[in-house]
């Protein structure tokens, strides 16, 4: 069964910041050309019941494949070298069709 | 532009139980009726980076559709009638693609 992976963050970049846009970018680029991502996709978060700005989603079609992901030298440097100093707070969920 | 509007939550009741596929079932029912609400999902959250274990994700075609499913009867009876007393906690995100 496929799972969909999400992540919804707040970066450290004020909005609009030319930061902002080479996160979005850079981690689009990266994280979509890792072999096994399906779909991805990056979205702004709007609800004001959240302080949360943006998402990366991104289909699995295995539980094989979602490791092999989180394994992947370019997801791992991605983590170490952006995510971690440029994302101020951030939510994981996985889903699961039923 | 279309906007995804979506809620991770908990019951009150345990995983599995009678009360939780009525919970489901019914939302879906209800919910997915109410006009303006397009591709209506009912998902399992699954990552044990939250405690939320569920997800109704829906999409409207603008604000003005967005806010009528908000101020619908059968939107508001449901959020009275049973959100408010089997849903532990829960947390909304509403997504614009970028």
């Amino acid at each position: 069964m496929s799972i969909q992976h999400t992540v919804v963050f707040r970066l450290v970049h004020p909005h609009g910041d030319q930061r902002e846009n080479a996160f979005l970018a850079d981690g689009r680029r990266i994280l979509s050309s890792i072999p096994g991502v399906g779909d991805f996709t990056v979205q702004r978060q709007v609800s004001p019941k959240s302080a949360l700005t943006h998402q990366f989603a991104m289909v699995f079609a295995d539980d094989a494949a979602y490791a092999a992901y989180n394994a992947h030298p370019d997801h791992v440097a991605f983590v170490e070298e952006r995510w971690a100093t440029e994302v101020a707070e951030f939510q994981e969920y996985d889903f699961l069709a039923l």
